[in-house]
């Protein structure tokens, strides 16, 4: 079963650009992690301080590893202080749909 | 530019399988829409009358057109019923990351 997260990020006034990113540069290492199905980085079209980011893994372990690498880590540690309070991390349950790995 | 929707849809106690039968139903029938690059339909871990429906469309008049379809104008008014009031849908800006379609 895939593991999927959605995460809500509220950002500094100002600090959206700086965090998208940070964002990106540390993702650009899922590009060639086969385990990351997914990654995607949106603004909130309503609110102008939110970053939404969409992941699909194909499992728990995998996306942790990736969490835990020593670069990634220090891309959190450059991001924390731009952001209101730590990211809203919703966890789901893929229930079906249509994707290109399915 | 591609089109991208998060919808958080709440549903009335014990009814969450119910409503996701008829998300899966009506959207089978973006499975033949190139237009479609993305439909998942997730459950909250946290909340159990809880889904997330994420889209990612071509553009933003291939979701309307899909949306104004006769048959899934009769399910969306089959799943009404069953939520507790209208889904929170959140209009996203790509930013980038990774995607089967990029």
């Amino acid at each position: 079963m895939n593991y999927a997260l959605i995460n809500k990020m509220s950002v500094r006034p100002g600090k959206r650009d700086e965090v998208i990113e940070i964002l990106l540069k540390s993702g650009a290492a899922f590009d060639d992690n086969p385990h990351c199905l997914l990654y995607l980085v949106s603004k909130d079209k309503q609110d102008e301080n939110v970053i939404w980011i969409q992941d699909v893994w194909t499992d728990e372990p995998s996306h942790e590893i990736a969490m835990k690498n020593e670069t990634m880590q220090q891309y959190i540690k450059q991001a924390m202080p731009l952001l209101t309070g730590m990211p809203e991390q919703i966890a789901v349950d893929s229930a079906g749909g249509k994707s290109p790995w399915n």
